[in-house]
C-alpha cells in the first residue's frame, strides 16, 4: 500500500444513494490525506432521495484503478442493480483494489457484482433476507471483514467501518486522531438504533413500510 | 408548528463547510418528511475541504422564512465570519425561526450573528476558547439547548442533535423510527472521541496542529 497521500479512494454515486452512507465514510477517509473521488455514470449531479445534489468527479469509464472502493446504499440501490456500467465497474475495480467496502444496501450491489457468493457480509437489518437471496451469508454484525471485502450495516454504520478502514490503512493512532477530530463520542438520545433494542411498535412500523416488505407482497 | 410535511428546514452552505456537519443532520431531519433546502450566496456548487461539491437549492436573498435553520461548521467558517450576506441571513432567519441550530464551529457563526451573547453554547472542543471570545458561555456538553438556539459539539455531534430536534418537532417515536432506519447504534472501534478519553499524544497532536492553535501564534 502506498503512502497515505498517494492512496486513491473512490465512492460510487447513483441516483437515490443515501447521503450519510457516502459522507460518513468520506469524512473519515479523506482526513487520512488520501485522495477521494466520487464516481458515477456521467458527470451530471446525482441526487439523494432527499434532494441533496452532489457532483461526481469521474465517470466509471475514466476512473483509474482505486486502492479502496466504497459503495453506498439507499433506495436507489434497486435501480442500480440494473446499472450495468456501475456493476461492472465494481466488479472490475474490486479485482485489483485492496479493499472493496459497502454501507447499508450497498452490500446488495457488491453481491450483484459477484463479490459476496458464499461470503459473510452485512447490510441494513431490513435487507438481510435479500442479501441471503443474493448468495451471501448474512452476518449480524455492525462491520464484517471478509478480506478484501468489508461490509457495514445500515447507514450510520459506515462511520464505524471507515474508522476501522482508516486504522487498517494508516494505523490506529491515525484513526484515533480522526475520531477525535470529528468528536465521535456518540450520545444517541434514545436506545433505538437496532431492532433488538427499539420499541416493538417502532420496529414493526419500519418492517411493514420498508421497500423490502413491499417487494414481498 | 405546522404538520411535519409543511416544515421548512434550511441548511447554510459556504465554501469549506464540513460534509458530515451538513449531512448528519440532513439525513435525519429530511426523514421527518420536512422539506429541506440548502442555502448559499449563489447557486454555484459549494465544496467541502475534501472536495465534495454540493449544489445549493436557494440563495440567501430568495430563501423564504424557515422553521428550522441549521448552520454547519468547518475550516471555511473563518472566511464565512466575513460573509455579510450569510451572517445577516442567519440573524434575519433566526429572529422568526422556531429553532436555529449549529454543528461544530457553526456555533461561531451563530455568535457572529449575535445569537449567543451571554448564552450557553457548545462547539468543537478545539474552538471553545474562540466561542468564549465571541461572547458565549462555552458549555461542555454534546448538545446544548438554549431555546430557540441549539448547538452541537464537533462534527458527528450533529447526528445526536438532529435526533433531539426530530423528537422536538415530531415526537419521540418519530425520532426513534429515524434512529432505527439509519441503524444508529454506534460502535466506535476506539474510545478516542473526546479529549478526556483519547490518548494524550492524539489530543496533543490535534491541539498543536489545529487552526485555532495556529491563530494564536
Amino acid at each position: 500500500m502506498p503512502d497515505e497521500t498517494e492512496i486513491l479512494i473512490g465512492f460510487v454515486l447513483f441516483s437515490g444513494f443515501t447521503g450519510l452512507d457516502l459522507i460518513g465514510p468520506h469524512e473519515i477517509l479523506a482526513r487520512l490525506g488520501a485522495k477521494c473521488v466520487l464516481v458515477a455514470n456521467n458527470l451530471e449531479p446525482v441526487a439523494t432521495p432527499h434532494g441533496v445534489r452532489v457532483l461526481p468527479d469521474l465517470t466509471f469509464s475514466t476512473c483509474p484503478q482505486l486502492h479502496v472502493l466504497v459503495v453506498p446504499g439507499g433506495p436507489g440501490q434497486e435501480q442500480a442493480m440494473y446499472n450495468e456500467e456501475l456493476i461492472s465497474f465494481v466488479a472490475r475495480q474490486s479485482a485489483k483494489s485492496r479493499w472493496t467496502a459497502s454501507v447499508c444496501t450497498g452490500a446488495l450491489l457488491l453481491a450483484r457484482a459477484g463479490l459476496l457468493m458464499q461470503r459473510h457480509a452485512t447490510t441494513h437489518w431490513l435487507a438481510m433476507d435479500e442479501l441471503h437471496r443474493l448468495g451471501a451469508i448474512p452476518t449480524n454484525k455492525r462491520v464484517v471483514w471478509e478480506d478484501p471485502v468489508v461490509t457495514a450495516a445500515g447507514v450510520s454504520a459506515g462511520i464505524d467501518m471507515a474508522l476501522q478502514l482508516a486504522s487498517a490503512l494508516a494505523g490506529q493512532q491515525a484513526a484515533q486522531r480522526i475520531q477525535l477530530a470529528i468528536e465521535y463520542d456518540p450520545e444517541p438520545p434514545f436506545d433505538a438504533g437496532s431492532p433488538d433494542k427499539a420499541p416493538k411498535e417502532v420496529v414493526d412500523h419500519l418492517r411493514s413500510t420498508s421497500r423490502f416488505a413491499r417487494q414481498e407482497v
